[in-house]
């Protein structure tokens, strides 16, 4: 049995520390096909778990074919063990993921956040699993305004509408202001997830380029001229994917074109708390006194993503109907995660935490730019990130950033092909890097097997790809 | 100080509590005009709460102006009163609610429940706060399917879709298969909340009468033979707002009708745990072979509505699709309360609390139910509810639910005008009766204030009426 011993970290699920426990005794031969693990109810004894615990470890190890079950007799290991990388475990755990947008768990104030959530257990009574009011608890909306002062945007509690995410901000925002075949202007490239839910309206999207600098303005009133938006969405402060942050210039610009043209702006913010190298990390909305911009803030990549919540700050003539849309999108977010965010602003250094994941990302950020704009590869054509998590490069002329993905998946690093960032794709060269979910480390060993890698592919890509065209021919 | 003394109960929010007791002094002069509050410090450390929970109440006595602060003094008694109403604290506390359709808290598995979450915290680490699998916790679901089963729905777990509540079910089902002059059938009257996601999306919506068997299946054929829906949307058990249960004979005629017009059907499943005195409770789902029937199955009702959570069964053939609009629809459902509720079945008796509150449930139905149907007053009509929380009735002709329901307010009995329910409303003389909020004294009090209130109502309205006419004629 004291094989089996497992000292538990923090972090990840036991049950999930358990399954990897074995998984490596079996890649170690330290188990041997068809023997037996112990019974459920002696490992949770062992480990001092639920046997819950034990369960879920090895329905996970049944699931991934590292052992079979037999009926009231126990699990025993498989005698082959499947090769093929599992999407959901191992990606997680065994790719460099550049592909993921996620923060990674060490980022995460747990230990504060759970305390808030016994908090808000102990003190609001059942009201935690009942429905706020239509805008969301009040209290909470309370402390997001001073939150929001504290960016330089002047609202009240009246205009914050508690949200289940960004993406849902958007989604009400679209359900609120877009017809069927009303036409949204965002940026090229831009965020696929907003990509979606304008086309699943019906509407027409045209993508307006991005600079180093921002929206092309000029591009932008040529269109203006002749089309009439209902909106355009933009992440003013480290696009994603592009990382570019607007100039304070074409900031101010597009309010201004907004106010002429007439035409909402969705300002979807998830990083502007952070001060990299952009000129200035001001949004849109603390730029707007004409009730132009719709802003909607994620807490995702600045608190946890798995929390689900987010505001959307409203103008006040559209405020009514967007908090009927929220109504009828999910009729209220969580109560529980509400007030369990309340209290943990009120009652925790929740700047002190910014700075602290700002830190993280800086290091992360600094290491990723330094190797792409440093001679990395002059073949790769890239966007100037300004700061943030997102990097977006591009292959040479006749080479598809899918086929890149699939070569580097197997020597071990994760990519996302830019692809689906653009409404009409005319080439499919980009590829998005994102340090969110990765560290320094790995960002070094990562950037190493891609440029190794670029070599092997551009060569074999080639060959490849004659061969594909000569089967195209007969 | 010591008038200020209260004993919590653990129920409402202890801010609540004191606030509710302030506003009780004030009404009995226990506290007069200009009176200074015990400061923040002083009165949170002889309640022993936490500061913040006074803050929050004096807010909340602010807000609704029974007190004023002075910055850098205190707060204080207001001279006057407003004397109208708070929408948002009042109607919870004085009314009686026949027009809430949430369960009261007493019917929470409160306790149990925060165990659940305590387990979730515990067990599963940094999990509980980033983005689960996008079907949802795969723990869960597997629950989940044993849930079904016992409900005589065969699943898979990769056919269940966690989403956040039915509403969002019914949204993503709506993303998924409704384009814009598609045609969707409902049952009339209809849950409201679908009527306002299928006409956002710019869906053609007729409705089918109900009988008090179920909808209409001879106006349901005749409108077949000439009309395409691409789907239909109903509540085969307990229908909201009629109360009213298909038979079984017309829950297998929809399917196979469903087959034969090929279309699909949307059940929306909030209740059909609970036998009352319908034929059946089985579910359009139970019956179904042909995957027609998309399940959305809402815990609101039967659990606690505050969660936010429920389940998609999804059509093989669709699965796809509908999981991927619940991404672009919120990304995840909290991973939070996906564990939490997974611990909650797994360790505590989940059947034991259905049945409890169905206990509860029939004792507020039965009175309800005996006091519509025996004699209350002949001049109202009403569909007969076989079940559940819901019961519909009409005004005589020429009266307004809306003119009734203001009538009925200032008596103290809130009701649901009933033209929510209708696509286009033709009259305006339905209402709805929710028992779900209210205790079996709390009915046999409003019942009575209705029915001395109708002869009020229908002698004064008429005079009323009258006079509305004659303005309407100059």
């Amino acid at each position: 049995m004291d094989k089996f011993k497992l000292i538990f970290d923090g972090e990840k699920p036991k049950y999930i520390q358990i399954y990897v426990k074995i998984k490596n005794m079996i890649n170690n031969k330290e188990l041997k096909s068809n023997e037996k693990l112990p019974t459920i109810r002696k490992f949770a004894k062992f480990l001092e778990v639920n046997n819950s615990t034990i369960v879920k470890a090895y329905e996970l190890l049944e699931k991934e074919n590292f052992v079979f079950k037999i009926v009231g007799s126990g699990t025993y290991i498989n005698e082959k063990k499947k090769n093929i990388k599992s999407d959901i475990y191992e990606s997680k755990h065994d790719i460099i993921p550049f592909h993921i947008g996620n923060p990674s768990s060490e980022m995460f104030p747990i230990d504060d956040f759970k305390k808030a959530i016994d908090m808000a257990l102990k003190e609001d009574g059942a009201s935690v699993f009942e429905y706020e009011d239509g805008l969301g608890f009040y209290e909470l909306r309370l402390e997001l305004k001073k939150y929001l002062k504290s960016k330089d945007i002047n609202t009240s509690e009246d205009r914050i509408q508690i949200i289940s995410g960004a993406q849902q901000g958007i989604d009400i925002v679209c359900k609120t202001l877009v017809n069927y075949g009303d036409i949204i202007f965002t940026e090229e490239p831009t965020y696929n997830g907003a990509i979606d839910i304008f086309s699943n309206k019906g509407a027409k999207i045209i993508q307006i380029p991005m600079l180093n600098d921002g929206i092309d303005i000029g591009i932008l009133k040529l269109k203006l001229e002749k089309i009439k938006p209902k909106l355009i969405y933009v992440m003013s402060n480290y696009q994603n994917p592009t990382g570019i942050s607007y100039s304070e210039y074409k900031k101010k610009k597009l309010i201004e074109l907004a106010n002429e043209y007439d035409f909402y702006i969705l300002e979807d913010d998830f990083l502007s708390d952070f001060k990299f190298y952009s000129q200035n990390n001001m949004t849109l909305r603390a730029y707007d006194n004409s009730s132009r911009v719709i802003y909607v803030k994620s807490f995702s990549k600045i608190l946890m993503p798995g929390l689900r919540i987010g505001l959307l700050d409203m103008p006040y003539n559209l405020k009514d109907k967007l908090c009927e849309a929220k109504y009828y999108t999910d009729i209220s977010t969580s109560s529980l995660i509400q007030r369990a965010l309340y209290y943990y602003i009120r009652n925790f250094d929740w700047k002190k935490n910014l700075y602290a994941i700002e830190n993280i990302y800086r290091k992360r950020f600094d290491k990723m730019k330094n190797i792409i704009e440093n001679k990395f590869d002059k073949r790769l054509e890239y966007y100037i990130s300004c700061g943030g998590i997102n990097f977006f490069l591009k292959l040479p002329k006749g080479y598809s950033s899918s086929d890149f993905k699939q070569f580097l998946l197997k020597r071990g690093v994760g990519i996302l092909e830019g692809e689906i960032f653009f409404e009409n794709p005319i080439e499919n060269r980009f590829f998005r890097l994102n340090i969110a979910s990765t560290n320094v480390d790995q960002i070094e060993e990562g950037m190493d097997i891609i440029k190794k890698s670029l070599d092997d592919f551009l060569d074999g890509y080639r060959y490849n790809n004659d061969f594909k065209n000569e089967k195209f021919l007969y």
